[in-house]
């Protein structure tokens, strides 16, 4: 597989998903933005190198949020600790929420939905990406070879939701696994119409220029959903 | 698997999906009701027990259109051949539109998408279910025990669009594998809101009354989607 590690190295153009995630993004001139699960920053500089008004950028990691910080210098991009199990914003005080890879952690997604549709104004986009339920959802995520040679993802538990224990990077990290329509409907229900749903595979183009990514075509491993307050 | 002949033997009563189907469908009273992929006519005469004005069933099968008329002596059901992948239809001239594991047949889901749209008043909902794309998507669609006795789904190509030829029931059958997320994307763009996506899976009291669907616990069979123009 290719590594995901690849984002905190390289950033965003690390990330093959990018370009496709990219192209979801409204026009940020002058927009206020929420970054749910900020990391490193990537994301919250590039926005405003792209003519956002104000960045704020959320992690639950301390040592994210530091180096976030470290290698930022603008005072427009305001880094916060929070968790977002939790978190509080102020009312329809943004133009953009966006997030990367995170909510897949989060045991109450409703929750966030809820919040996030009170902060946003309306008519605002909120587009993210997670782990696809594909990926997430086996007893034993990995690839399997068949009879055939033929390479497979194994699926099993998919309308079983909840947690995922996998020893990805960190021993013992606990994912939430939800089915597709469940993060769909979750949306809905709390006041979001869906204006788009990807199961990012990679391009031609990408497969050329990095051909372990073609196994990203046999199985989705991330889910980009636009949706819009 | 349980049989899927079910349907064809005891009618509606005979999917075990069909009560999340029910659930997803308005009051009938009084309601224009198209059937597209109608069959045997079932749901058009339950329709019509339950209040519909009218229902048109449209179905490429003549023989099926012909047991449905045989079967049915209502006046306010029309039963008529009809290929889903030419349709024309009267604009705002239905107050619903239902469809049960047909567009998956079809190579243009967005002609119909757009036909229905237009054929629709506004308001109206569209409730239907197609095979689910995890099932759909894999070279050789059927189970797997791997290494460890556990019972998984190879999922492989799920990125790749297009034919899937299958022998069930007869040899040769061609299918049209659509990412979840294509199927979704082609409703939005023909202007529909998404309302509900339900990758659905047995009840617990279905289990107990049923064992064999335990297996749709793993991975899901049947998509049932709730649209509105």
């Amino acid at each position: 597989g290719y590594s995901r590690l690849g984002r905190s190295v390289h950033g965003l153009a690390g990330a093959a998903e990018w370009p496709a995630i990219r192209a979801l993004l409204p026009d940020l001139a002058g927009k206020r933005i929420v970054d749910l699960g900020c990391g490193f920053g990537w994301f919250a500089r590039w926005a405003r190198a792209h003519g956002a008004a104000t960045v704020l950028g959320l992690d639950l990691s301390q040592n994210m949020i530091a180096r976030a910080r470290a290698d930022t210098d603008d005072a427009a991009i305001t880094y916060r600790i929070a968790d977002l199990e939790r978190l509080e914003l102020p009312a329809a005080s943004f133009d953009l929420a966006y997030s990367s890879l995170v909510f897949h952690y989060l045991e109450d997604f409703g929750r966030l939905a809820r919040t996030v549709h009170r902060a946003l104004v309306p008519g605002a986009p909120f587009v993210f990406t997670i782990e696809h339920p594909i990926y997430m959802a086996p007893t034993r995520p990995g690839w399997a070879i068949d009879a055939s040679g033929r390479k497979t993802w194994p699926v099993d538990r998919y309308a079983v939701e909840g947690p995922r224990t996998t020893d990805w990077l960190a021993e013992g990290v606990v994912k939430q696994h939800r089915r597709l329509g469940t993060t769909l409907n979750t949306l809905i229900g709390s006041g979001f119409a869906i204006r788009h749903v990807e199961e990012w595979a990679p391009t031609d183009d990408q497969v050329r220029q990095t051909p372990a990514l073609a196994e990203e075509m046999e199985r989705p491993m991330i889910l980009i959903v636009s949706a819009q307050r």
